[in-house]
Order: structure tokens, then C-alpha cells, then sequence
């Protein structure tokens, strides 16, 4: 597996999904081509996926929100006659390394829950209407859903069977959503997880397992119902206008990508990866018909699409890439007025970018890899970009002037932004996590809000981990670089996954901590993976052999 | 490791601890007899562990609490010159089982989590006085004491090197307590867990990983007025007697182990245990003076011991019973007053075996095996013991009378208890998270405190998973367990840990959730594990051999 994956698509390249659109209600039909396999070696049969049927669903959802902010309600359906979704595909998981697993399932669940937001965030409710089949990653697909109705006929079914058949983990959320969002009562959550064949009709309303069973007869009739119901009773505006989001300005190179805003350079044999990301170069859009007109082109819109893409892109394409460096080059005064114009602006695409700027930088909090920020000279961590500051394990800062070095000095600038706009998948901001029970010192952040803060005064305020002046500097950055290069990738992989989510626990951070680490885990272990295996045997009509003691 | 463990033990028999105790205070010295390990093939040098060390120390702090109730502060220090403690012997984690090191981990776990609420249920709190170096599990025994002092010399320290030193986490809640208790900036964390020698003087107090940092040649004197201070400022009265904790009543036998009020019965080709309670044979004590004079020998007190054994036994020592069947015989109404009379009595010994059987019923829920309970004819689930129906994965219930037995219906009689008494890990009752978000249906529970509720009712409600009359009853029941003993024990162990513990997380159910599936994650790790792997090679001279691939 060792293609390039681009996480780049549009309407055009589809081949899994396709969308009808109707004014305030979309619909949107999964279809699988079964040949359309991101990789060799499997089919993609019975409407299964894979992490190329998820890129094309995450650019559905992502499009939904920017180009058809119309759409109020979100059908999720089936394309095939006789199954809703098989969920991931088997043979791919069987056949994929582990880091490919532990990407696939950390991308479809980033993928899940941003159109489980969609409804809160941006007023885009999603239904899953269910015909046939739905078992495994497809109920995980209705359950990100804000609601599920599922048809009343002898096959159509909801289940969990990873457990008894596979011998893994719902990997999608499935277990934290049936307990925390459904509610479902914990030992028939037990039973639900355990039968292979799952349940259906009325049994699985009962359970909460879905929220309305529906007679065949009336299947159609009652969700389209449902949808204009939903549709008209939501608060949103009508007849709101997208904008195009055109494709990204990208070049790949040998040793790294150069977007438009961002340059990521990878040094393999160091085993690091540097963003520089560049400040605006010119002034923000004056009012909401000035953003509409820049569209995808704004700087706040364009650059946080292409950090998402370089994410992802490192995630999976640069795997022994362990240390992220994130810089800034720019004037920070112009990144706060970027900022500020959304903030301001009472205009749904100025709310839905700041939204989106929400999701990347999660995005990068949950990225497992180590991160540190460099906060040079000519540096523009202000507002949006500070955020960095915070998402990333450690950040050192240039003091007092460099030889030879004659940009601006080195300044970290708070916005309101800061305190509120971007929270983590723990509810909590950024800022609000580091000074975990530290009020006094959250306030006092918020107190110098707007000002130029430079290496001491940032210090003394808590915002970086460390300050170097020119004498330091350079050997304290690379022997912090080698010795982090030097350690275990999955001891740093634990201790981040655990250090960087202090406070309070969420769904998602419950999916991400706990839900994931098991799977993990399981996903390390001989019962599943072995040659014997319950993922390797699984369709070869032979039996895993489980070793039967319990840990 | 086939050596059956026994986690009973007392004074007479400790090798690595000795307590002075002096009115208020007592004084717990770790000293370690090197060659005193549970198995062999290491020695414990510089007061690292083993379970064996972990199992008096367990010891120690129950008897603090029912034999020297006198004591409110208990001062944990080192009674070797140069080290307080080097952490879990690291030639015992390499050698030993994956299982071993999980169970290991999670009773030292549970061990700290005891002391560390002593002073909140029982007006005890420990203060850990270091000098020397405190490393790794050595600093988290420290952490789980509620106030830390170190000493301000050239060699003392804090530290948790595991993830530069043995490429695993601090594995007994370290970077929980960090962030979480602690509230160590997570940055600063970052850095602390990257260094080997660790942190130590004035920089451990501002990073806060300690609470006070004194001049050596102040500190014997420093603690001894720290430990008045806070004996004198405590809430709890002067001078109460404890009672003796008399050794068990407990006789193992081939195929499982014999209580006074308990029957543990092992069947290894089904991988079934089973764990029949037998309900008190007499009233209640009266007051709290025929409370104290029977002390161990009272029903509530000698059960939860007998279960608390049985439990830890079975964790241990039947790895493969992946299936635990919890039974009760006896007078449901007895069991009602058992507990009736110790939520009634304002008494320190009343009060602290309501604590202890909160403790017993965690380390239940905390089990990693599936768990069953059946409610047979002729049964006391009422009360206390009633939790274990909500603590187990799944609950049958007989329903109407059974040909040839003649035993009374089975019933379940809810009391007072089951609203507050027994919480969770994650600070909600039982009851509350098996309703969760369901408020109605926790009320009419409560409505029904007191009512001997037969199989249909207890259905209704909510309180159990199925009932089944005389016709289905054995066939449903061992479907069911064949089933089960099938599944793959790592896949159980995964789907439980997800489904019992709805709702709000704290930092218990962080630390038996995240931080443990990361680490049995990283157990499985080639880097640490694998033979060129870090735990393998520590001590060797040879560095571990690391794939850099992030996952």
C-alpha cells in the first residue's frame, strides 16, 4: 500500500456516491463500485467501503455546507436494491497495515462526526433512511446521523457483528454512540453487539437502536415526509447561495507539497516534517458581498483547506515523518483582521469558515504524531494561528533580536477568537485545556487580548513552553529534534493521546481515547490479525483460533 | 508464572513495608527486600515492585482503615537512604505475560485509587515525603497521595522516564494525574515525560509536580509539622478503635475456593467461574456496639472481603474463566436488613464498610471478563447486592415457578443504597447509568425501593436483560454461555470496557479507559515488547531497536 493517497476530489470523480439535490433536502445515495477499490486485492462488494469511498464522502459533506448551503436535510440512503451498507470492507482491513487501519478508521470518524455537527453548526440535519442490510460501518454511518428510520420488512436490519464475527471493534464510534448519543441501556447494547444478524422492526426502536420503524408500503412516502417536516421547521434562511470551492493550488514534490498559503517540506532522513504557513497579502473582504466574491480564493478559507490536505496527506502518505514543525511567515496584524472580518460579518459562509477553521484544528490535535511550533522572527502566530500554539505538544519562541536576522521580532497576538470560536473535541478551548483549573491565568490571557506579545511577556503569561534568545536557539531546536526522532513512535503516540486532552471528556474525545485505544489494541492482537485470525480467516469458511485467555 | 498469587496477606508476613504508627499519624516505609519477589528471575533493587510489594501495600492501607481508624494522616516514605522508589521492576515487566503486566497494572491502579480517596471517605490523607529519586511508578505512588514534598538536595527528584527510558507509559495513572490532579501544564508535561533524569528543587514546585519543595536539612522536621498540621485541621474525631481484620474463612479446593459466605466453583472446559453469595444467616447487629463486637465476623463486612478475594483470585489466577456467573442464595429480606442497619448507624465502622463495598464493586465493573448474573429461585439480589446485577454485562431472571422447585419466586428488592451509596468509577450509580438520560425510568425505580419485585415487574422496569420461564430457561442460559466462552476474549474485553461505562468520565475511568487501552496497546508493541524492543533490552547496554513508522 504504498500509493499515494490524495484526499483531493470533486463531483466529477466520483464513482461511489452520487447526490440529488431539491431545493432545501438532499439526498444522498450510496452506490459502490465495487471495482473501485483505492487499492489491489478486494471488491468492494454489498455497498462495503474503503478509505477512497470515505474521501468521496467527506467531500460531499464538505461541499454540502459551502456549495449548497440550501440544503437544510441530509437523506442518506442506499443506491443498491437489497443492502444499506456491509460497512468497512473486510479484505481490505485483513490485507492493510496496521498504521493503514488505525488512518482509515481516525479519518472516517473525523468524516462522521462532522456531519453529526452539521446539524448544530450549520443547520444541515442528516437522516439515514435504511433499506436492507445495514451492519457493522454502515449503522455506524446512520448512527453519526441526527436521525434514523429504518424500513419494517423481513430483511432490513441494523447490527454490530465486529464482535462475533470478526473478533474487532465497531472501529467508527459505534460503541460510545449506542451507550452515549442513543442512550441505548447497557446490557442491550450487550445482546445488540453480539448477535451477528443484529435486530430489526420493531425490537429496534424499542431499544432506541433507531427512531422510527416504518411499514415497507410507506417507506418513501413517510421519509420524504420526515425531511420537509425537518426542513421546514428549521431556523435556518432559505435560499442561501454557495460559493464554488475550486480546486486547491498544489504542487507535489520530491520532498514535500507547496500549496498557495502553506509549503510542507519533508526530511525523510530526519524524520521530520516543517509547515510554513504564510500570512495573508492583503487585506481582508470589507463586508459579506466582498468574502461571497473572493469565495474560495479568501485567505482564512484557502488556507485552512490546504492545511487540512497537508494533514492528511502526512498522515498517511509521510507515516515516519514523527515530528511536525509548524511555522508562521507574515504580518500578524493582518491575520487578526482576517480573523476579525468573520467574526464580525453576520453572513453564513464568514460563520461556516470559522466552523471549518473548528474541524482542522481538531483535525491537528488529533493528529498522532509529535508537533512542536517554532515562533520566529517574522512570525504571524496571531488569533486563528496561535491556536497552532496550543494543539501542538511544545512551542519554542525567539527572544530578543538574532544576528543577522532583521525580521520583525518574534509576537504572539490573542483574539476574541481565542476564547471561544475553536474548541477542542473535549468542549473546552485551547487556552481553557492548558490552564486546566488555572482561572487567574485564563484571564490574564484574555486581559492582553489585541496585544503584540513578545518572548518574556508571552512567557510570563504561559503561552509557550520556552523562550530561547540567538545564543540557545539553534541547539536547543536540534537536540529537541533528534531526541524526539530518537523514541518510540508508539510511546509518543500513547503519552500525546493522553496529555493533550486534560479535562473533560466528550463523545469524541470518548471515541478518539477510549473506543480507539481498544481498537488499537485489538488491532495488535493474534486473535484478530494473526495468520489465524478472526479479520484474516474471515470468508475462507475456516474458524479463527482464538487463544482464550482473557488479560 | 503459574505460581497460584495470594492477595492475602498481614503484618506478620510483610517483607517490604513496615508502619509506625504514632496517635494521628502513621508513618509507612517503603523498603524493599530485593530479594523478596513473587517470581523469580529478578531482584528488586532500589525499591522498585512487583504485585507481591503492591499486595501488602494494598494490605496496609485496608487495615489503616478498619484496624487504625485513629489515624488521619499517613506519611508514605522510603526507608532505603538514596531512592524512594525506582518504580515496577522492569525485569519483572519484561518477563512477564502480556496478561500478567495488564492485571498487574490494574491492581496497583486500584490500590492507589484507594488511598487516594481515603482522605475524602475516611479522613485519612497520605502525604508522600521524598528523598532521593522517584521514578516512574515510584512517583506515581507519590501522585496518588494528596499532598507531595520533596526534598531540595542534589540527587532528589520526581521523574516518569518511561517513554524515553523503556518506550512504555507511566502505567498507574501517571499522565492522568499530571494533567488531571496535578493540572501540569500539558506542554510542561510533555517535556517532564521526555526527561529521564526527571525534574527536581524549586522547578518540580512551579511546574506543580510537587507541593512543596524544603531544604534537606528542614525536611524530617517539615513533614513531621505538615503531618501535625493536618491531623489537627481534620474534621474526624479523636481516638476511635479499630477492629481486628481476622484472616479469611477461605479454603481452596481443585476446581475453585470455599468461603464462609461465598462458593467459587471453576468448570475450565467451559471457561465458566461461578460465584454463588450466600445471604447472612441471622438478624442484623443491633447498634453500633454489637456492630464493633462482631467487626469482621459481620455478614456485610465478611462478604465484601470473601468477593473482594475471590475477584482478585480469579483476575489472576483463572485466566481463562472469560466468563463469571454471579449467583445468590438466601433470605432477600436479611440482606435488606443487613444493609439497613449499617446505612442507619452513625458509626466510622458502618460508614467504612459502605466505603469498602464501593471499592469491591468497582473493582467488579472493572473486570475484565464477561459477567453474568442469574436470579434464580431462592435468591437475595436486594440491596447491595443488587448492584451486581447492573455491574455484570447481562441479567436473567426466572420467571414463575419451576417444576420441582420449590424454592421462594425470584425476586429483586431495590433499597436506599442503590441511589448513592455504591457510585461508579465514573461518579454515577449503577442504576443511573444503566438509565442514562432516561430520568423517568431511574425515578419509578426509585418509586419501587422496598418491594419484593418479581420477574415480570423487574422486566418492566428496567432491571434486568431478559426473563425466561421454566420452559426456556436452561437451553437460553447455555446458548448463551457457549456463545460467549466462543467470542475472542481481546474483542470481549475491548466491547466491554466501551459498554459499562456510559456516560461522564473522571479521572478513574480515564485512567482505566484511555490511559490503560494506550498502554496494553503499547504492550503489544514490537518496540517495547519484541525482543530488540526497549523493555526487553533495558539494562542490557544495547539500545531497543525501534520501527519509526507512526501510526
Amino acid at each position: 500500500m504504498s500509493t499515494v493517497i490524495d484526499f483531493q476530489t470533486d463531483p466529477s470523480k466520483y464513482r461511489h456516491w452520487r447526490v440529488e439535490y431539491d431545493g432545501p433536502v438532499a439526498t444522498l445515495f450510496m452506490d459502490v463500485d465495487e471495482a473501485g477499490g483505492l487499492f489491489d486485492g478486494y471488491e468492494l462488494k454489498l455497498n462495503s467501503y474503503d478509505l477512497g469511498v470515505d474521501i468521496e464522502l467527506a467531500d460531499i459533506v464538505q461541499r454540502m455546507r459551502f456549495e449548497h448551503p440550501e440544503v437544510k436535510v441530509v437523506i442518506l440512503r442506499s443506491g443498491k436494491d437489497r443492502v444499506f451498507c456491509a460497512g468497512a470492507n473486510i479484505r481490505m482491513l485483513g490485507g492493510a497495515a496496521h498504521a493503514h487501519k488505525v488512518n482509515f478508521c481516525k479519518f472516517t470518524n473525523e468524516t462522521r462526526n462532522t456531519y453529526e455537527a452539521a446539524e448544530e453548526d450549520s443547520g444541515q440535519k442528516y437522516i439515514a433512511a435504511i433499506r436492507g442490510a445495514c451492519a457493522g460501518g454502515g449503522y455506524e454511518l446512520a448512527l453519526a446521523c441526527n436521525h434514523i428510520m429504518l424500513t419494517d420488512d423481513a430483511s432490513s436490519s441494523v447490527a454490530l457483528p465486529e464482535v462475533p464475527l470478526l473478533a474487532v471493534l465497531p472501529g467508527t464510534g459505534g460503541l460510545t454512540r449506542v451507550t452515549d448519543k442513543r442512550r441505548v441501556r447497557r446490557d442491550l447494547a450487550d445482546v445488540f453487539c453480539s448477535v451477528e444478524e443484529g435486530v430489526k422492526g420493531r425490537r429496534a426502536k424499542d431499544w432506541r437502536l433507531v427512531d422510527e420503524v416504518i411499514p415497507n408500503a410507506k417507506f418513501d412516502e413517510t421519509v420524504a415526509a420526515r425531511a420537509r417536516e425537518f426542513a421546514e421547521s428549521s431556523a435556518k434562511p432559505d435560499g442561501l447561495t454557495g460559493i464554488a470551492l475550486t480546486p486547491l493550488d498544489r504542487t507535489f514534490t520530491d520532498d514535500g507539497v507547496t500549496y498557495s498559503a502553506l509549503e510542507v517540506t519533508v526530511d525523510r532522513a530526519a524524520r521530520i516534517a516543517t509547515l510554513t504557513i504564510h500570512g495573508p497579502d492583503g487585506a481582508p473582504p470589507a463586508n459579506p458581498q466582498a468574502l461571497h466574491e473572493e469565495g474560495a480564493a479568501t485567505w482564512m478559507l484557502r488556507l485552512a483547506r490546504e492545511l487540512d490536505d497537508a494533514i492528511l496527506h502526512l498522515r498517511l502518505n509521510e507515516r515516519e515523518a514523527g515530528l511536525l514543525v509548524f511555522k508562521t511567515q507574515g504580518d500578524p496584524e493582518q491575520v487578526i483582521a482576517h480573523e476579525a472580518a468573520l467574526l464580525g460579518m453576520d453572513d453564513w459562509l464568514a460563520t461556516e469558515i470559522l466552523h471549518y477553521w473548528k474541524r482542522v484544528l481538531k483535525r491537528v490535535d488529533l493528529t498522532s504524531r509529535s508537533m512542536v511550533a517554532l515562533v520566529e522572527h517574522g512570525s504571524c502566530f496571531a488569533g486563528v494561528l496561535a491556536e497552532l500554539l496550543w494543539s501542538v505538544d511544545r512551542t519554542y519562541m525567539m527572544e530578543d533580536e538574532f544576528e543577522g536576522d532583521n525580521r520583525p521580532l518574534a509576537t504572539i497576538r490573542l483574539s476574541d477568537g481565542n476564547f471561544g470560536r475553536y474548541p477542542m473535541s473535549n468542549g473546552l478551548t485551547r487556552l481553557a485545556t492548558r490552564f486546566l483549573g488555572d482561572d487567574a491565568a485564563l484571564s490574564e490571557a484574555e486581559n492582553n487580548i489585541g496585544e503584540a506579545l513578545e518572548a518574556e511577556e508571552a512567557d510570563e503569561l504561559g503561552l509557550v513552553t520556552m523562550i530561547l534568545d540567538d545564543i540557545d536557539w539553534d541547539d536547543e531546536i536540534r537536540i529537541f529534534m533528534e531526541e524526539r526522532a530518537s523514541f518510540s513512535p508508539d510511546a509518543m503516540t500513547g503519552m500525546e493521546a493522553n496529555l493533550r486532552f486534560a479535562g473533560p471528556e466528550t463523545m469524541e474525545t470518548r471515541i478518539f481515547g477510549r473506543l480507539t485505544a481498544w481498537q488499537n489494541w485489538i488491532f495488535n492482537r493474534p486473535n484478530a490479525v494473526g495468520e489465524t485470525g478472526a479479520l484474516k480467516r474471515y470468508g475462507s469458511g475456516l474458524r479463527a483460533d482464538l487463544d482464550m485467555e482473557r488479560v
